[in-house]
């Protein structure tokens, strides 16, 4: 049995052109990859049929950045100055996280962004092993790494763990996991130590995956001790000859906007977490203007406070309108470009996923358009961005496997989840 | 028979204290009323019992500025500069709008509200018989009023028009209706014309509900020709004398909002029409400081592209913390506080609607809190502002009747709305 899958009636929004185009066509999977797409006739006889009526059927969407476990902070702490939030807060829960926290940390999140469209999501947090389990079970794509400080002694360990993590997942869950190296910041990381990392990266043929300029704080700190900019900083330690995943980067200078349109670096914008901690507007359509890929992330959820990538593209085409006065800036389509095709370059997966079309890994979500607010349908992609919800995801298909049908998700269960997440997470209360 | 409902086992949140406060407790609604809240005892026999469980219930959402019908041209036309916008797709389209097309357009925004937890929005359209139908009809509350345009001579039969309509509507169907009369905005209202409407006003005893500074560009020009701001220019006609409802008033001097503060006037942020149309981030915390009420409002669809008050309530939170790169402004509880207890204040229906307690009229909403987005739960108030979705609201009870249950709107058919809606839409396209 080749495990066939047939998508029929419904609308299909490729994210393969340069200007949006929705079309009616059928959708044939066969195993993990997209065999077609328009008028099928050659079927298995066993082929499972899903009818899309009343359905969009678009790419899963990618969110390129974010500590999944976190999940078990969500509204632990808001509305606070940035420092105090982090160290009275934040830090001194994450210090009791073990390993089963993680575990249902991460199930829950992965439960949440399932049940919004999210397909792929790039991670960064420790006890990686926990996450990695998560997004096998799940069944969702991931990429993922240890969060690495470089400040002490024994963080060549986590290197050492970092490299093991690597050589035991890359590639795994039959292409669905894939794993980069993670320099937390250049503020937590001293020249040597990014050094050490990108030598590694190198050796191990993985990608970086750092936050970058997250906030003027940094910018300065970093302007003082270097004498350069953080993303001039990183540049000159030749960082950017390996594949960049680079969170947040809100403070960038025109210089560092070119080099990094120069090297192989991919911008994850967070925009949510940038406004809710005050750190500034990102000038992603300076970046995208440049060429850089950038792609959308949700940050952990202790800064969101969800993981919702469809209320993310909205907020990310709202805070560019207003950022720069011009109600043109990064329109509908463009934000969902962020959140699929250029997502996925962004995360180096675009040869396998962000559009659909023949030789794809088949990971499609199915938009339900029989709601009110996504009514009347002049414009399916101004509706999906500026009107719909996360609830809206009716159905999610991953590595050409049903994940969720009719909003129920199959590989997991559900109020085990919540009940264990609820569980670690009052666990942690003093 | 009183019709008598009790709510069981709900978390309760009043609005009625400055800091949050969420409570176990029972609630009795007594025909339109809240009769108690507490430890319920005094029961009628065929009393119609609602369970909580896992609800979090609290007063119903007020939208202080729409444009209801407006859904009839959702995603029509997106991504432009104002002018062309409005001259070139929006306006046209609205000269096609005849009485059934407001008809239906309205009750789809009034389904739209519903499910997403608004129980009172205000209005200013036109041919506002039909909108006031669709209000009669669904069982939400509204605030209605008929937009002038003070320009042209027969825009004095249109003021007559909008005193028949107070005439005829104001507190009827039980109250659920209030009338203000809607002089559209400075720039469209001449000084003569905004006093004719000023003195209809006081005659009538009603309110004004007006578009106020929501543009540089109506600054700019309303300086030039008066040589004040919007504000101290409508101010100096006496408009402040009756109670005012101010829409947007993004573009604010510091003498403006104290004018504001000394005067009755409330005001409906907007702030997703405000970015997606890039007019600009109101001074929403300094008004705040001043005592001036601030309701949320989500504007028309054409430039939003929804009525969903809960993600209106987080993208007013998330833009004052970075427009004002301060995490502590506007805070969840502030946020929600706009969304209920203050938008009654805005509207002038605080001694009946806005927060839960005895004698108040029964709007009260109820969030489905078994998520995985809303766990854990440590703050419901964060994890209602920071990371629900409209689709969380689960039954909804408005004038002390069950407008929403389960996700079921009782009083609307819902595949017929939208069924006429689409139609009345595609018949507007040429």
């Amino acid at each position: 049995m080749s495990g066939q899958i047939l998508i029929q009636n419904a609308k299909v929004l490729t994210m393969t052109d340069q200007v949006q185009q929705v079309i009616d066509a059928d959708i044939l999977i066969e195993g993990q990859y997209i065999k077609k797409i328009g008028t099928i006739t050659d079927l298995d006889k066993d082929v499972e049929i899903i009818n899309g009526k009343n359905c969009l059927a678009l790419p899963g969407l990618i969110n390129c950045h974010t500590h999944a476990a976190m999940t078990l902070l969500r509204g632990y702490a808001d509305d606070m100055e940035l420092m105090p939030w982090l160290e009275q807060k934040i830090w001194p829960q994450e210090e009791k996280m073990k390993g089963e926290h993680i575990y249902w940390g991460s199930m829950l999140a992965v439960l949440e962004m399932i049940k919004s469209g999210t397909t792929t999501f790039a991670d960064m947090y420790s006890f990686m092993d926990e996450v990695a389990k998560a997004v096998e079970l799940s069944g969702i794509r991931a990429v993922l790494s240890r969060g690495l400080i470089g400040f002490k002694d024994q963080n060549y360990a986590a290197l050492k763990e970092s490299k093991d993590f690597v050589k035991k997942w890359h590639k795994s869950c039959n292409g669905r996991i894939t794993c980069t190296l993670a320099p937390h910041a250049p503020y937590t990381c001293p020249p040597d130590y990014l050094q050490k990392v990108l030598e590694a990266a190198q050796e191990l043929e993985v990608g970086i995956h750092i936050h970058l300029a997250e906030t003027k704080q940094e910018f300065n700190d970093i302007l003082e001790q270097y004498g350069k900019t953080p993303t001039r900083h990183v540049y000159d330690l030749g960082l950017f000859q390996v594949p960049v995943l680079a969170a947040h980067c809100v403070y960038l200078t025109e210089e560092d906007i070119e080099l990094m349109a120069e090297g192989s670096v991919g911008v994850a914008h967070n925009p949510t977490s940038n406004m809710k901690l005050a750190s500034g507007m990102a000038p992603i359509p300076s970046l995208l203007k440049a060429g850089v890929n950038v792609g959308i992330g949700t940050d952990g959820t202790a800064s969101n406070n969800n993981l919702n990538m469809i209320e993310e593209m909205h907020i990310a085409s709202l805070l560019h309108k207003v950022s720069k006065l011009d109600p043109t800036s990064v329109p509908a389509y463009q934000a969902l470009e962020m959140g699929t095709v250029l997502g996925a370059r962004v995360l180096n997966l675009d040869n396998e996923i962000g559009t659909l079309e023949p030789g794809k890994k088949a990971d499609i979500i199915f938009i339900d358009l029989n709601q009110p607010h996504l009514c009347p349908a002049y414009d399916l992609v101004a509706n999906l961005i500026y009107s719909a919800q996360g609830s809206d995801v009716k159905t999610s298909i991953i590595d050409g496997k049903i994940i969720m049908k009719d909003r129920q998700v199959l590989t997991i269960d559900e109020e085990k989840v919540m009940f264990e997440a609820r569980r670690y997470a009052f666990s942690m209360l003093d």
